[in-house]
């Protein structure tokens, strides 16, 4: 099959767990205490890495494989969150110079964030992103770092299933967020090499469900930003997955469910209350799916990734 | 030297992680951003443990070396916070029976955190909890776990130790709550085996201050419940620490501190938001003497044990 052979494999998900394992935390499963009959369950915790996201893992693993004359040409690419702290914190580790773009509306304490890190912070109006970064690129020789189609990328974010398999011998559920697509590409690719047998479930907001509405129909689709920015789920707002992910969901993933922004909102207490770990609103809506009873069965345990805890205290403070 | 040979040794300490590994959570430690030049932090986040806190180890090891009549008997102790969801946990997945004495001035929600893993309870007047809980085990043979003054609840607690040690290759000081001791004695006989070079600094609160006096003193004093009852840190209000507990503590810690109950409920906002890890007030105690400036060096990395996060959402929701 020719997209078969273009997609990440187990072979690249266990390389670039090595070599992530000096820079990115493997992960506690934390379970729910749940009444008997139900859905047994837990959260992968993801915001207990050092940036507070799953997104270190793909970074770290991208900037592992640049050559010699890249690392001295540095990295460069475009974000407001997780992974443009993922990128410049991936960066300082190795050692490499970091350019981040970042639109002028983005929250200054996200840019604080990144600039923390040691990363040059470049600001530019929303719609010169992409075009900016790629221009940096062609003008230093800095390595461009995507932060969903790519398949470094996808690789790094796919130790994140690995680490569930070990974790979890009786998993039969594993329930992933889903935005551009690189987090759910490389979980479902270690898990399906692993376990065959247990069923993925990509999850997104209904006010962001461009892969829910492609999945129905059978190709991709693309959302406005206008659109998916209505989710209070920051993290989620991409207007479509990757042209890669989008072969790895297709490949991969069972079902493709949404939730709702007051399920979501529900869900980020519920997972502080019942699991004693942080959640920001794009890490909940796993957990989200899994409280809605739409995910999971009690064949075996459910997990569900909690893929962020970079939440405004303020907001915490307000769902707990 | 006579009572070196009663301590807890590291072969005791190496035997208890093998004996929990598959109940008790390997928990991360997860890293303070911190700026240059200032102590280089971290949390070990305990309150991940299935009962959200550290009492878990100890009271695991504890029923895994029961023998088999004592195994049939059942285990019994008095407790009416963590120690007490620690045995009944432990005990329900080894399948032993657990009946919990609990004082009946207890909030309903830690009786029902405790009925929840099977445990009978039985609820006394609080002066009776002693006298009850050895009743029971003089009629029925069942095996009294006591909270902390007990060999094998010892070297459970000392597997966080083990575990700091290999986690972070540059540890310079661990700093440890204290209440009856059972976590420090553990804790400071692991590091100190393996890691002389590193400071073990055991941290109060101002108002449940036994400890910093005895060790002033240079012998164990007891307050009254009254007195260490003021603290807001509701897992550290024994009257004194244990008789084997201070012998631990004479042998191998290397200061006694104290925080005030304004730097406990700062330091917990301060680790929800600084390292996205829940923590109670007597789980903040040793991240407050951090950011107190009393312990730590630049020399090598703090590691702070958040030792539980059985805290209320509502007070979660006014600290954040």
């Amino acid at each position: 099959m020719s997209i078969a052979s273009s997609l990440v494999g187990l072979d690249d998900i266990r390389a670039a767990a090595e070599r992530i394992a000096g820079t990115c935390l493997r992960t506690p499963v934390v379970p729910f205490v749940t009444p008997e009959g139900s859905v047994p369950w837990a959260v992968k915790a993801e915001g207990l890495q050092p940036t507070g996201a799953f997104k270190l893992r793909g970074a770290t693993n991208a900037v592992a494989l640049l050559d010699d004359a890249q690392r001295r040409a540095g990295v460069v690419t475009h974000s407001s969150g997780n992974h443009a702290q993922a990128v410049a914190y991936a960066a300082r580790v190795a050692g490499v110079h970091a350019t981040i773009v970042i639109p002028d509306n983005a929250p200054e304490v996200k840019v604080a964030a990144t600039r923390r890190w040691g990363a040059d912070v470049v600001m530019v109006a929303p719609s010169q992103r992409h075009a900016r970064a790629e221009e940096i690129a062609a003008e230093t020789g800095a390595a461009l770092i995507p932060p969903y189609d790519d398949a470094r990328v996808i690789a790094g974010q796919g130790t994140v299933g690995l680490e569930i398999v070990e974790q979890v011998p009786d998993l039969a559920t594993v329930v992933v967020p889903v935005s551009g697509g690189g987090l759910v590409s490389g979980v479902a690719a270690a898990v399906k090499a692993l376990r065959p047998d247990v069923r993925v479930v990509a999850v997104e907001p209904e006010l962001a469900a461009d892969l829910a509405e492609g999945w129905a129909a059978g190709e991709r689709r693309v959302w406005s930003v206008a659109d998916t920015s209505r989710t209070v789920a920051d993290g989620l707002r991409t207007d479509s997955v990757g042209v890669l992910n989008w072969d790895h969901i297709t490949a991969y993933v069972d079902d493709v469910v949404t939730v709702s922004e007051e399920e979501i909102l529900a869900a980020v207490g519920a997972v502080v209350r019942g699991a004693r770990v942080v959640v920001e609103p794009s890490g909940a809506v796993a957990a989200a799916a899994v409280l809605k009873g739409v995910v999971g069965d009690t064949a075996g345990t459910t997990v569900a990734i909690a893929s962020g805890a970079n939440i405004d205290p303020a907001v915490l403070a307000r769902l707990v």
